[in-house]
This record gives C-alpha cells, structure tokens and sequence, in this order.
C-alpha cells in the first residue's frame, strides 16, 4: 500500500480486482473514445502560473454546494451498480463521503436502495434521476429520494438515448446473478422491467441499452425540469450542460447548479472535453448559479484549474469506482484523501488560502 | 458477425478478404498519403459542444440533394471497379443503396455497365463522368447514362492526370482476367483500350494510369463543364471542388451541385482534408447549390460535422468498398446502417431533430 | 571521453554512477513530471531566426550580475546534498565555478559547510536560504554565510511546502550513514533535526520531506522578505518567481533579482515552463532587476533563447549534478565548458558579439 | 529500379551505399538536428487548396534565374567532397545537371578542380565561394572560377564558424587517402593546408573543422560582400539569409539573389525551417531580387509551396548526394526527374500552367 500514491496507481490495482464484465463497463466510453482520453488530456495542455509568499500556512479547502456546507470542492459522480465494484456497493461510497464530508451523488440505477444508502451512511447524498416515459414512477422515485434523506436531486439531461458504447457491445454486459436494482423495486410501473442476468447474448446493444430504449423519455425539453422542481422541495441540478445557453436555460427554469459532463465521454464521443467548457459556461452563469464539473479529474492540480475557470467543484467517476474495487469503503476514502491533498498542495503552492483566492490568472494562457 | 459494430471493424474484415491487387488500389493515396490520413484525423479534431432537452423523441434523417429525396444525408461517392471488391460489384452496392435509399455515384470505370446497375437494382443512380478528348465518346456516355435512368452526372475535375499513387505502381496494378469496363463497350472511340489483365510488368505506372494519360482531356476548363451541361437535361454536380472560388465558378457555368473532394487523398498529396475545407465553400454557395463532401467519413458524428459546416451530405468511398468485400450487397448494406443509426444518434445527443437544426454552433471552437 | 560532447552525454554517464537513491531524488519531478519534461521541450519549440555578416570575430561571452562580474551569462543553481552524488560533493562544484568564473549558488542542505565551500573553492559563491518558522535560525545562517564569503543571498520562495515527488516516495530517499547537512550544526534551533540515514521505510513521505513539514515556514509573506534584506548588507534574489506581479513585488520589497524558476519541476507540477515565463516578466521588471531563470537548459542556443527573452543569465541544475557524478570537479568543470562553448557559437552563428546583441528578434515568432 | 519512385527510395538506396565515414557527414545536422528535421516536416505542415479545371495540358517548368534560362526552379545546392559518395564525384553531378538544364552550386571543397567540372560537363556551375582570411587566395579562386566559366558566384554567408556537428565528431571524420581537394591547388596561401586522410583521431572537432577554424573570416561583414562583388562581373547570390533585414541588406550591397537556407540543419540548431523563413523574405525582397530556398525539399509539392511563398527556385543538397552515391550520374539524373515529374503534376493538380500562376493562395491557411 505504500506505493499507493496516488488516482493512477489506484486506478492500476482497481482494475486488476475488477471481473472483466464490470471493468469493460466501467473503463469504456463511447465510439472511438476520444472525449475519454481527452477530458484528461485536456487538463495536461493547461499550465499554471504560481503566486508565492501569500502566507498559506493556515488554509481551508471548504466551501458550499447548493447552500449546503462541504469540507472540500470535491463530489462523487453518480456511477450505476456499484456492488459491480465491491459487495458493499454504494454504501461503502457512502461512507467514505460521509468521512471526507462530501456529497455523494447516488444513481438511480444504484444496486443498494436509496433508503439503506442514506441511512446506514449518514453522508450527504443527493440522487440522480432520469425523467422516464412514466411520469408517475418518476415522482415516485422522487419522493422516495427526498423521504430517504436526500438532499439535492441530479437529474441526468445529456442521454435521451445511451451512447454508443462498443466495450459493452462486445463483452455482452449484464448484471450478474443476485444483483438487482432496488430503487426500481415497488415502482407501480414498467420502468422497472430491468434486466436480469443472462448469458452473453450476441446483441450488440447490452441489457442496460435495451432498458434505456424503453423507459428513459427522449422528448424531454426544460418544461419538463420545471415539471421536476415542482415535484420536490429539494433543489435540482442538471447535469450534461456543456453551453452556455444550456447553462442559461437551466437558470431560467429553475435550476440551482447545473454539472458541466460529457458523461465522462460515454454519450457523444467527439463532445469537448468539459475543461475546456466550463469559462464560458461560469462566465455566463456563475454568479447565479453552482457551476460543477466532472471529467477528466485525476489529480490535486485538476481540479484547482477547474476552480480557476469559474467551477465551484469538480466529481469523480472512475476513480471513485477504482477505489471501490480495490478496498471498498477505505479505497473510496483514500481516494478522497489523496486528492484533497493534492488539491491542498496545489493550493498552497499556488498561493490561495481558500477556494475564493483560486483564480483564472493562476492559469498561464 | 456481432463484433462488427462500426466501420472501422468492416474495413478490417474487408481488408481481409480483398486479394492483394485490389487491396493496394483501393486503400493507397497519393505520394505519401498525407492526405489520405489528413482527412480522417481531421474529423478526431474537431470537437462538439452537444446541445440538451431539446425533445428529440421524434426525428428525421430526410433530406433533399439536387431536390431528390433522400433517406438521409449520406450518399455511395463514384469508386472504381467494383468487382476487385466483389463478383457482384456495382450490382451490389446498387442494391444496397436503393434498400436504404440513398443515392449511389457510379463509376464510369464500373465493371457492371450503368444500364444493368439501375435497372437490376432500381436504386437512385447518379453517374460519374470524366470529359475525355473524344467529346463524342463523352456525349456517348452522357447519353447513355440518361436513358439508363441515372438522374444525376457527377463530372470529375480534379483528375486532369492521375496522382502519382505508389502503392499501385508498386504492386504493378492490373484487371484481373474477365473482367472489363462495360461501359466503354460499343463506343465509337480510341477511348476504349482499357488495358486487361497483363502479368505484373516493372513499369512504375499501372495500366490504369496509362489509360489516363491515354484518354483524359486536361485541358478541360470551365466552358467544358457548360458543354457537358448542355448535352442532358441531367443535374451535374462538378466533384473535387476544393476553394471558395471555384465553387462560384462551378455555379456560374450551371452546375447544380458540388462535392467537395480531394479524391481520398489519391490526387494531389497534402490537398487540404475536406473538411477544412468545406466552411468557405458552402459559406459562399451554400445557398444557391448543394454541397456536398466526401473523404475521411467514418462516423455519424463526422456526418454531423460536415453538416454543422455547412455541407448538405457527405458520400462514402472506401467503406462502401470494405463492406462490398466483406459480404457483397448485405456488406454495404451494414455500412450504410451503421452510419445511419450513427448520425441519427449523434443527431439526437445534439438536440437536433431534423438536418436543419444542425447548425455551426454545435462545433466547439 | 572523446563521447562526451553535449550535456546529454553527460546526463547519461552521470546517471549510471549514482546511487539508486540519489538517482531516484534527483531526476524526479513532482506528480506526473509533465513540468520537468516541459522545462525541456519548450525550448525545442522556439526556433531561431540568425543574423549573419556582422563580423562575431571578436566576441565576449562577459556579463555581470548583481553587479557581480560574471565570465558568462551562466550559474550553478541551488541542489541539495551534493555529496550524494560525489565524496567532494559542494566542494568539487564550487572549485569548477571559480575556474570558469561563474557564480555558484550553494544549498542550505549542503554536504559541505558554507565555510569550507568558499575558502576552499575561492569561488564566487551564493547562499541558498529557506526562512525557517525558527528566525534566529534564519538570522544565524544568513550570519553565518556572509561570515563565510558569500556575496548574495537565495531565498526560495516557491517551496512553503514541498512538491509531491512521488519517485523520492517510492524510493524512500534518506541520507547515507556518515553524511550529513554541516550548515545546521551548532545552530540554536530545533531546524537542525534533520532525518539521518534510516532503513527504507514505508511511508510515503521521505525523511527530508518531515524535514520541511517541521521546519520550513508557510506563513512567509512579502514583510519577511524585507525582513531577510534587513538582516544582511548581501543582495537578496528572490527564487520561484512565475509572475510579473510577483516580480515586480520582489522589486518593490527590495530585491535585487528574481529567479524564474518551477524549482525544476519538483514544486507544482504542471507549472508552466520557465522559458515560457521569462518574457512577460522581463518586460515587467528587467530594467530593474536582474531577472535570471532555471529549467531546462541544455544547450547554448537554450541560453541564447533565455537571454533573447530578457533573461540576463541562466542557472544550471541537474546537469551539474551530472556532472559531479561522472567526474567529481572535471565533470561540472566540463558541463560549463560545452555549454560556454556552445552558447558563444550560438551567438556567432546568430551574429552577436555580446549579450546586449541578443535581443528578441532572434527569436522566430 | 522499379521499386524506386520518389526521393526516399534513392535516400534508402544511397546511404546503403556510402561508406561509413561519407555517411555521418552527410546524413547529419547540427546538435540535436532539430532543424534537420524540422527543415521536412514543416512542409508537410503546409496543406494545398488546389484550383480545378484551368487547362493545364499544355505546361512549362521553365523559369530564369539571375537572368539565365533554366529548365525548372530546381537546381544543385553545394555539398562538400562528392567524390565520398561516387568516384566520379561533382564531375557525375555536374554531368546530370547539364542533362536537365539545371543550375548546379559546386562547392569550393569540391573534390574535382572546378575547371574540370565546368568543361567536362558543360553544365551551367555556379561556384560555391567562402571569403578567407586571405583575400588574395579568395581572389585567386573566384578568378579561377569565372575563367572556368562559371556563371554566379554563391557566397556562403552563415559559417563564421563550422556549426557543432557531433556526428562528424563521433566518426572522426576525414578525407581518404588519395582525395584532396584541387580548388585549394596552388593558392598562394596558407589557405591550403587542408587535413589529409588521418588514422581516426580522439579530437572532439573533426580535421574539416580544423580547416574551417584555421582559414575562415569570422569578421566578414557586408562591406566584404560588396568586396567580392567587385572582384568580379559574374552576378553574386547570398547563401544562408534567413531574414528580411538582412535581405534587404543583400540587395543594398549588390547582390542578385540570395539562397534562403539554414545550411541543411548543420550550423545553428533550432534555426526555424527554411519554408518558414521564406515568405517575409521573399515579401520584403521578392520583387528586386532572386529569392532561392534549400532545405528539405523532397517532393514535388514541396518546389510548388515553396515558390508559392514566393522563392523562385529551390535547391537540393542531401538528394543529390544520395543518388550519386547510388548511381552515380544516372542517380542524380533521376533525382532531378523524379522531382521534375513530381513538381510537373503538382502544378498541373493545382492547375497552375507555368511557375507565375503558382500563387500564395493554393495555399491553404
């Protein structure tokens, strides 16, 4: 464990752990995978310009998300089926979230209910949701979400259909046997006709592709997150924004933050890498609105630059999943823990007591 | 047959099956085909910004080119010799255009004569010409092409020689025995020597490039492309446009369309990809001809690009060839679906609905 | 020796006859070492524009800094321990520096005192100094190195923490038996406890990394910079300085040059590359200042480039290391000597017979 | 033969051929031969925007250079000691020259008196000449050189001193037994006491550099070409300008052309490309005097960027050599055809019918 340095060798031990149906799941992106590797490219290409003698001896690395108190700029993505990773699943992600005091954003298509996800962890979890065909199921998810003790819903804009992942095509992903999707358990509904776990079949769309075809609605438009925010008292982001005007249409509608994602390049390959879209984006709207990130984020450095260009806070995906799948709750926590000290590091380097003092000419353009 | 899930995994397995003679013609370039891979590494750096909640429940992929239908903005681009590729050859690919209806360029150098590929296959037929020194021999072929049902001329332009392929010359590229170019049957001209199928001679160039040189008129000018006109009541479309220039000079002298081509990197080596180069075109005709452009397609998001550029479809050369290889009609056919059901998904992850809605501002720049 | 003609060569014999240990602590970077390859590469990227015919048969390489007579525009940068890399360790340096009359700036961390680096070197030495959180410490060494000789003073102002250098972690760097840092003996402070020899730990953090979280002082600001120029009648330059503002602060409090500098890339990784730092700043400050820089350089025309920047002199780090390693004093005496050589050529071949002749027109843009 | 098509054949075949010692010193460039590369890979960089359908059947190479017909803007750079790569030496290069009606540059370290390579070969020699610090042996050889009947002078201008040519150093270089140089044959001078075949030394600086060191004038300024200038009626060019300024200041003092050239790589490092140094050289220049480029041509495009950027001819150094050294006469000659053709089909791709339609806009930028 002592050459466990950081989200590289995590990453390295984590996909040794996984089965290979999970680790071709969680490792692909869409098409050719060129917004994959460019969302963490694209952090490579940006350089910094350090400020010294500022006295950092004495820094923090909180802030606020939606008005809610977190210990360090840094979120878990939303990720699905997570007992894919580790038997504990999102619970152990949970925990780890609670121990570092950051929000977790838990996926519908979670493998452990909301209700346990919450309560067995305490963290502060906020709930992905698409809006499906069936309305009703989806107030139903809602509700349950906020009841459970959620504290934020993330609702998901960018995949009115799934991108084209070609790994899952090709190792026929399916969920094992005994795994399930419990947060579709009870829904008075057809959405929650999910797939169980066959053989490879020689589909070329996986089971999750097929359930997507059926229930998720493509003809979402913003009327239709109005129609969310009315559901629920809990403020809403959108995540998938990757415009300016996108970001301003969240704002007009309701929205509290909007999570700039390229759904870490598994919808539209090609799509820009979301570093590279977020200035424009907190130019247009960050003053109104919590601008986050996710993409691409794999070191102390990343997300101080993510910060320069106007995000209030990045997620993590992958690394997030990596962690899981070398040592669960403590592999999550040391995730966490190594990218808060870099970002720590990358801060006090750069002069910035606080996230307010990281700003965009610590960026060499 | 389930790992073919794109076209570059149908260019492997078409590879696979071309003998080596057709397989050094077709996937060579000029010189050192920098062109040639110009024009697809092009598209990788062109990034998206996607557009969300649009409703894009209900699309459509029609379109017009040169006011006929088309299934959907992607059309066959002229390729020579098509039973290299398979024994069915044009036939095939007929078939599979008009199943997806999309228009199909035939070759002059078809090894099927144009009058079986449209009656036997009934597909949307545009045929491609070049305007040799024997203008009635060109008339000839003009004429025939009408009365065989072709609804479009395509002129070739950018040919006044041939590229300086190595490729072939090296590989000493020749017809294989019986097989011929039908279409220069029964014409009343020297134009017709084609030469056959000779043991592989230590001549730098071809026998295909000799027939050229033979044959082709270079002195062509503008005035020619009015003549060609007005021998059919056909559309012509003038192919290998490459600036803003000639294009306004392709709509002056009467042509209906363009398609903006380097000729698969096969002519001038370091002609500019064609996408670059499709802006300032179809910004300075864009509104009184249709633009269209070939070389690099490999993606529905490549599709989407050319369209944001203003292109109005894109035509497919090598792929149709790999596809016609690896399973005839039913190959191209595949071809063509996937890129379909690429761009329609690519169309749908933009917030587009329909062609139209694909504007320049989906492109990050 | 006939091989050794570049610094390269040198880099190469040098590496082989390190210790793992030192090895591993001196070619490391900070986290991903994309700032220690880009030092480098960023020159590569500048390209010349030479004058010719302006008779460069007499030339001078002469220059001064800090008002300091200077045979060369090039110095000896700050490296820590240098007996880990020689038994004559500092000692071995500095006597090179006296025989090509440049100036050498001297660790705190030496292996060799202060005091028998400069009487028994004759050279024209400059003290390293961190303001540790202990000031009569502070007060004592900088006491101590005027005492000694020395002629300025170093502060490092780009290190209130040190870098992530992952390798040092790896590797689990600790001082030899026998060797020690002979600059903190007898001083009155709790900075002296410094890590000696160990077996390889586990931890991750090297002994000399505790060294600095106990002793370095973060809370350092501008005031404690003149606080340092109140305690000595020696110049002070200040080192780390990545920004015209931060330049033209370290004028403002009373310096007499800055060193641009990304610490060779062991501080903030992803800093930006020194060259690519120097311009701006040089305009800002450079008539008032001496603005120096350190990374990357390997070639004369690297210190051609620097100078053409603004730069008024360029420092020497790993290559000197190199150099002890393969060949104690001859080999630091060598790397000055090729490098002399090649920067005089350099500025022939560029047409300037002197330093104030290197101006940015050379400079291809 | 038949497998040779283009200049990198005849360089793969050519350097098989040379001996070792001839090989280094030709194949190599200055320090880290970034320019060496440089020089190539810039054209590469450079993408065409081809103009169609302007009659191009009937096209011409010819062009004039310093009022003298020549049969295409190709022509012979000066390389030192042919006789390394052939027996025949300049005298084969010359022969090949005068068969395409090309100039050729014959260097003043020719190992054929420039007597015998004028009148054996009947081609038109323009001597390559360095200005010594003797005048009067400089004298004596460009008098030698007119009464051979050369027709230009060529100043080399760029080699105050010889650039750092490790190879060279690595292999010892030296000329074998039996060659000499005859062009130094009588001189009255110091000049020429020129290193002889030596068993491989330990010197770091090969015995050409020794000459250079020993004979060259490093104080040569413009007022020396004006000198030149008057020692003779034949037109002088100015080899090595890489500058506007200095350009003009060729023109100011009598030139008639100037070689835009960076010595093949071989004298400054990281000196930019030639094909990027030409245009605002050829814009400030273009109109008064002959603007020639050498330096990484090695197809036809390459003449065509070039002269679209506004040179009037280009030269080939490495080329040559490697086609003497693999055929002697025959393989320079296909040298120079083989770009000849090359450069022939590019123009008529970019539907260019003579050297004064290639315009900057086939250009794309």
């Amino acid at each position: 464990m002592n050459h466990i340095l950081n989200l590289t060798d995590i990453e390295r031990v984590g996909r040794e752990k996984l089965p290979d149906n999970a680790r071709e799941y969680y490792i692909g992106g869409a098409a050719d995978e060129i917004t994959l590797h460019a969302n963490s490219s694209a952090f490579h290409q940006i350089f910094l310009r350090p400020r010294i003698l500022t006295d950092v001896s004495v820094r923090t690395l909180a802030t606020t998300l939606l008005e809610q108190p977190c210990a360090m700029p840094i979120g878990i993505a939303p990720t699905a089926m997570q007992r894919l990773a580790h038997p504990e699943g999102e619970l152990a992600t949970a925990r780890a979230a609670q121990n570092l005091a950051v929000p977790m954003i838990c996926s519908t298509t979670a493998t452990v209910a909301i209700e346990d996800v919450v309560k067995q962890s305490n963290a502060n979890v906020w709930f992905q949701v698409y809006v499906y065909k069936d309305r009703e199921a989806t107030r139903q998810l809602v509700q349950r979400a906020a009841e459970a003790g959620c504290t934020a819903l993330v609702l998901t804009a960018d995949t009115p259909y799934l991108g084209k992942r070609e790994r899952e095509a090709r190792s026929g992903f399916h969920l094992p046997p005994g795994m399930d999707l419990p947060n579709y358990r009870g829904l008075n509904t057809s959405a929650t006709n999910v797939p169980q776990s066959k053989a490879k079949s020689g589909l070329a769309q996986s089971g999750l592709a097929q359930h997507f075809i059926n229930n998720i609605d493509s003809s979402l438009t913003w009327s239709d997150v109005e129609w969310l925010i009315a559901q629920t008292s809990l403020p809403v982001v959108v995540k998938g924004v990757m415009r300016p005007d996108d970001a301003i249409m969240a704002w007009k509608h309701g929205a509290k933050g909007i999570l700039v994602s390229n759904h870490g390049g598994r919808q539209l390959d090609t799509a820009m890498p979301s570093i590279d879209a977020v200035l424009p984006i907190a130019e247009a709207v960050g003053e109104v609105l919590d601008v986050m990130l996710d993409g691409g984020v794999r070191r102390g450095t990343d997300v101080l630059k993510a910060l320069a260009f106007g995000a209030k806070a990045v997620f993590l995906g992958r690394p997030i999943l990596y962690g899981l799948a070398w040592d669960g709750e403590q592999g999550v926590k040391r995730v966490l823990e190594i990218l808060r000290d870099e970002f720590d590091l990358a801060m006090a380097l750069c002069g910035c007591r606080n996230v307010h003092e990281i700003t965009r000419d610590v960026i060499a353009m």
